[in-house]
């Protein structure tokens, strides 16, 4: 267990979890440390017994934060939103609420662990299209969600939980070559999305371990 | 849309994700009315224009509630947290409440989507290995996380969300055929929870759309 007091982020700089980490603490202006797990490297290092210590299921996001470690993201950030002052990443409306939830949780278990690592590695030679398939049918149920709840953000004007969840997502469908194009009003909030401080600086392009070839500046 | 006063389910006897619904419900005691979506029949009623409207993703719960239609089963079950008195079904204490989520996510998340009926259908002969392997990972996370949070339930002596998750997802292990003898906390806890009547009642072994060979009294 780390010993400081600031919030320690076990996380990957490619992981769409760990980015979502990110971007909240971010949006909520909270300093923290962050110790890079490589998920690639000697087999992943998210395997080895210390890290299966403060995460059993061997997954990336980990944060230690006030004496407790939590894993899952929509955990942790709910965790953040809810002892933590500025902006909110929920709504204070329960339906806007029960939409926030109901976007990231259509993302956080409808389309993300279908093209997560562990499951494409035993996929193998299909990867590639079982990936596009599921990324494509969580979309294809996205778009008319979000055609309904959407203002300038996922959920009305305020920027939210859904947001978090969506960028990183977006992310994952273009490097599975996923045609955003089909999906207008998710290619229109991810644009806006990504301009904003909160999601360049937590962006996968940047991070303390990003490899030199896919640094961008 | 249904017009009724109280809420409406959608959902499938032998749905994990319908249960944890029907055990919210019955926790905090609401009537609700349920229009049974056969995901077998005629190739899936979850895929009918009618049905795709309430919920573009094709999978069930889809709970419509106050004039508004909510699917995913998580953000079902805060919705009615949040806005029904009676039972709590997150703790007080934000620490304990990042722990009922972090449990809960691990089997939303973690576990529940990768044995799923459509991707287990796209698997196709593997399935059975396929499904084993994923619940038998996501157990052998649970457990030592349960043996620290656990009381009586699965965080502390109060039931919670978590316990609404694990219950189904534990049927689902033995339908699969995982040996829970494993995991004596997921077992001890099990246990406990299937004696209540919350859990009982709304088990898939006696609802309006069990068939005549699976019912038990």
């Amino acid at each position: 267990m780390a010993t400081s007091a600031k919030p320690v982020l076990h996380g990957y700089f490619r992981s769409s979890c760990s980015w979502r980490v990110r971007i909240a603490f971010a949006l909520k202006d909270i300093e923290y440390d962050q110790i890079p797990v490589n998920l690639i490297k000697d087999g992943g290092q998210q395997h080895t017994q210390q890290y299966k210590e403060l995460n059993p299921m061997q997954q990336v996001p980990a944060v230690e934060i006030d004496g407790v470690t939590i894993s899952q993201s929509l955990a942790i950030i709910q965790y953040i939103d809810e002892t933590r002052p500025g902006t909110p990443l929920l709504p204070s409306d329960p339906k806007k609420r029960a939409q926030v939830r109901m976007i990231s949780d259509l993302i956080a278990s409808g389309i993300q662990p279908l093209q997560n690592l562990s499951v494409i590695q035993k996929i193998g030679a299909e990867k590639v299209q079982w990936a596009q398939h599921f990324i494509s049918r969580g979309f294809q149920a996205l778009e008319p969600i979000l055609r309904e709840t959407a203002g300038k953000y996922c959920v009305g004007n305020e920027i939210s939980m859904a947001d978090i969840c969506l960028v990183p997502q977006v992310y994952n469908a273009e490097r599975f070559k996923v045609d955003i194009e089909q999906f207008p009003t998710i290619k229109r909030l991810n644009a806006t999305l990504v301009e904003i401080d909160a999601f360049r600086i937590s962006h996968p392009s940047c991070q303390l371990d990003t490899p030199e070839d896919l640094r961008q500046p």
